[in-house]
């Protein structure tokens, strides 16, 4: 059975030593001094250890059942739901009006990541309600407000978004779920959605649907959609519970992984709805959530890495089996440990190379949305922006290869479910999926983000990686090991973008055809950023004669592992980009 | 529901085009005519499509179950296993002289891929059945030979292979099974082995298990192992079946996938078994059977990539989803097909350009085999001993990574198990386990293969590539699109190679370290050299005014691909390597 443990020590060295959080300006970013965030995080990966990780096989084996329109949960789901509701968790970045902490987005993300690293398929329940809540929060009336968001931070009720539809999922203008405007303001809502997740369950007394539909007589395609509330049982004016909505549960899909999470086709048969934000607007609400539910992917991705490698290192220690090449280090056992094998400590450093590498870039990425929102800061937006599809589709594609990774440390007993390796990679592939599969992701980068604003957010990004380079290419410890290969793969980026501009405007298919390799290169180089970040931070820890010196080695050595053998990826797909159009293009479609 | 058509066309170009096999001097090959193989192709291909195919799915759903002792597989397979057995195929490359029917192990690698692409789980029952029958063959006695060969070849009696134990998977050395002598020359088996595949079902009268084990007293460690038959009933003098033996099946793994295989834990209690081959032997009388085994797990990873290929491109061509952006391809219809997305086409010709050459490096590994084994000729099984690691490393790594994109294709389509790319995905994720995991491969590679035999064989197969880049420097058609992409990428391999020599000695882990990259480098300069070869064939084909140009176009541009955006992968892991022991060593094992 897997375990896990809370990375809280490296967390709080992200937050601390390097974000350097208590001392921004940013509303609320004062009260993050060090002893705040380590209670609030041990806290958390407590819960995350002791009751979430042991359901997650749970979850895994017995999974979601349907009868007679009613899903059960897996066993213990409940009552761990509602400890984590108890606890407050489900609304710690959320505003204090409606009863959240009010605790800053980067505190919802660093819990968030534990959370999701021990269990998922859990940790989506209530996810997606926060994503739901953030949406009427940003866009509802008062009204709708003081209904909704008490019961949905609190998670008494749980929230659900509302996209795909069978025949189409990524081009919405196509859908055809209908919204039919009443003469009391309200709407009629008909129409079928699929892959619902947390559509319908057993954990929550109520289930506030955001449902897109299409007004009749409104625009055709993307134009047309809007967005709508469709709670599962009407709320009545005294807030309690009325008559049951025409919604129901048709069907719960079988997945590859997340079994513990219901996944719902949901059928609205004239269900009522109200709209939420403006008529024919829905897309624009729904994408006021997207950069925080795609950071929240990216998350998954590294959280999901996370946990498989921590089990991976384990099982490397303790299973004996070859012996070191140079000498045997464990004379008196029947073998050496795993670990002293070269090829296993290479798959265990890009498994800790990248999640530690990832966890900066999320929470720096956080730190972004914090500074759009709470202090309005527009450079800061389009950053967050520019960096959501990198943060979602190479975060995401990443860990689930370091799943794969860490399942194969475990040889035959990582295939077998008994051990939970296989778990972790079935949970970690549909992060590259949902909320905009991994090549929308893409195109999103490379068709829109990278001219937005005529370019300025990129321009902004090389100058911070120009900045920081500028700013310690006086310091010897990080020139040769992480000012080097960082300036090389930045370059290997701003390449990359060169190409596109002189290309692409001819044929936008000479950007396309690279925008995924353009995707992974710039993940690498944020990592790479990241890690030169971390390995100037450790050297001021120990030239300040840190107490854990430990800690702060082991971070310079996985920082000089990233860079030394991660980055080289970079010229790889600069090769492939300025390949350019004809390879991918020339074939006819028939001819495949 | 996916469908499977078999690449008979493809196969027939590369047996006849590109490795001209009715003209070649082995033994057997002459009778291989471009009608003989369509024949035989033909008929293997309407029973992977019409046969096996339909039960993937039902395999994977139900798996098979343990009561009492008895495993019953999935519904429809003993149907189908009667029906492969009576058509001959279980036996299509072994010899008459047991009712075999001799061909070349070529065209059973060329049959075997469609079975395994069609259903993975069912090919391995007669799969692991065949190379039982192999190592009776190379090592029984002729009276073991007679009991047993007639019955496994025409699988009423399957096989199985038992080394691992709960303990030791890769380091057998540690094995604990005994085999006891007793006094009429046959042996008392007890102990437990794990992860035995077809260990127990219920489509065969017997089951044969060859089974390693220690003979008291013998040999520390590896040299104290020997190999045992011990089947599931004794079997008389005049061939009846006798007394249940004491062996059985202690559980069904719950696994990742291959769900139709029957992955047993086998007890043994004091069990008859007779030696096969010499006592304190096992490990040499296995690795006969290796080079075929591990050939078979890489056509595993081909053989699901092709399969899900196959389903992405449909899906990329029927599903309507966004708008080509250089121009609407499908005005009509509400949304263009997915194929028109450059990413999506960039998703496909990776998997495309792979599945091909994976195929030639394939069927090229198994005419090497038989070079071997009907010649004698020793440098073919030196070159097929070297590049074994790399067929069954590579091509299971990068044919699990194909299905990954081929799922992802299908967007959340691809992660609900209705659509059955899961199951590909799932399947395909055990060739990079057994047979010796991936990371073993490497290891044998760069710390055994590489200089076998004074590095004779490495060196022959870069003389290939000099002498077929030497031949058709003149072809202006091959010169800038393969040959010189074919240079580069084996100039990288040298020098890899050279790092290897030049550190290696002073630090073995300055090699092993680099071991992993080095197996991809190798695999991406094979498939390189197969798509040079087959561009070469396919221009000769055009310039002989081939009736099917198109098919000889389409291959030319696929292989521009591959050598366009796949084959600079080479230069990242020689980067890699070139960085040594000291990333990959420096941390110890307590700092992870």
């Amino acid at each position: 059975m897997p375990t896990y443990t809370a990375p809280t020590q490296d967390t709080q060295f992200i937050l601390h030593d390097v974000l350097n959080v208590s001392e921004a300006t940013t509303p609320g970013y004062s009260e993050l001094e060090r002893d705040f965030t380590q209670a609030v995080l041990d806290e958390a990966g407590k819960i995350a250890s002791e009751v979430l990780a042991p359901l997650n096989a749970v979850g895994d084996a017995e999974g979601c059942t349907l009868e007679n329109g009613v899903v059960r949960t897996p066993a213990g789901f409940k009552a761990a739901f509602d400890q984590v509701r108890e606890g407050g968790w489900t609304a710690l970045d959320l505003p204090e009006e409606f009863g959240g902490q009010g605790m800053p987005y980067l505190m919802g993300t660093a819990v968030g990541e534990m959370f999701s690293a021990a269990n998922q398929a859990f940790t989506m329940y209530h996810g997606l309600t926060h994503g739901a809540a953030s949406a009427i929060l940003a866009h509802g009336s008062e009204e709708q407000k003081q209904t909704y968001l008490p019961n949905m931070f609190s998670c008494e009720w749980t929230g659900t978004m509302n996209l795909t539809e069978p025949h189409c999922g990524t081009d919405l203008g196509m859908m055809r779920t209908k919204a039919v405007p009443q003469d009391d303001g309200s709407y009629k809502v008909s129409g079928q959605k699929i892959f619902i997740s947390a559509g319908e369950h057993d954990m929550a007394d109520n289930i506030i649907h955001l449902v897109l539909a299409k007004i009749p007589g409104g625009p055709e395609g993307i134009k047309g959609v809007s967005l709508f509330i469709v709670p599962k049982f009407m709320v009545n004016e005294d807030g309690s519970l009325g008559a049951r909505n025409g919604v129901s549960c048709g069907k719960i899909e079988e997945k590859m992984g997340i079994h513990g999470n219901s996944t719902c086709v949901m059928n609205y048969d004239e269900a009522t709805g109200f709209l939420l934000g403006e008529e024919h607007k829905g897309m624009r609400a729904m994408f006021t959530m997207m950069n925080e539910a795609r950071l929240g992917v990216g998350m998954q991705g590294l959280a999901q890495a996370d946990v498989a490698y921590q089990n991976a290192l384990i099982y490397a220690k303790d299973r004996l089996q070859g012996r070191d090449v140079t000498g045997d280090k464990n004379p008196d056992g029947p073998a050496d440990p795993l670990i002293v094998h070269p090829d296993i400590r290479r798959a265990l450093l890009d498994q800790k190379s990248f999640a530690e590498g990832a966890r900066a870039f999320i929470l720096w990425g956080a730190q972004l949305i914090d500074r759009a929102h709470r202090d309005g800061d527009k450079d800061a937006d389009g950053l967050i922006s520019l960096l959501t599809p990198v943060i979602k589709g190479f975060l995401s594609d990443e860990g689930f290869d370091m799943t794969i990774r860490a399942q194969q440390v475990y040889g035959g007993h990582g295939y077998v479910e008994e051990w939970g390796m296989s778990q972790f990679a079935r949970d970690a592939r549909i992060a590259m999926i949902y909320e905009g599969a991994n090549g929308v992701q893409a195109l999103d980068l490379v068709g829109r983000k990278l001219a937005q604003d005529g370019g300025k957010h990129v321009m902004a990004f090389f100058d911070m990686v120009k900045t920081f380079i500028k700013e310690n290419e006086g310091n010897e410890a990080l020139a040769t090991d992480f000012l080097e290969p960082l300036k090389k793969s930045s370059k290997d980026l701003q390449a990359a973008g060169m190409y596109f501009m002189q290309n692409g405007m001819k044929n936008p298919n000479a950007a396309l055809a690279g925008s995924y390799d353009f995707m992974h290169l710039f993940g690498h180089v944020c990592l790479g950023l990241m890690w030169a970040q971390m390995a100037r931070a450790a050297h001021e820890a120990l030239e300040n004669g840190a107490s854990d010196e430990k800690f702060y080695r082991t971070k310079l050595a996985t920082g000089r592992y990233y860079m030394k053998r991660r980055l080289p990826a970079t010229a790889m797909h600069l090769a492939r980009i300025e390949t350019g159009a004809e390879p991918v293009m020339e074939l006819e479609a028939e001819a495949f």
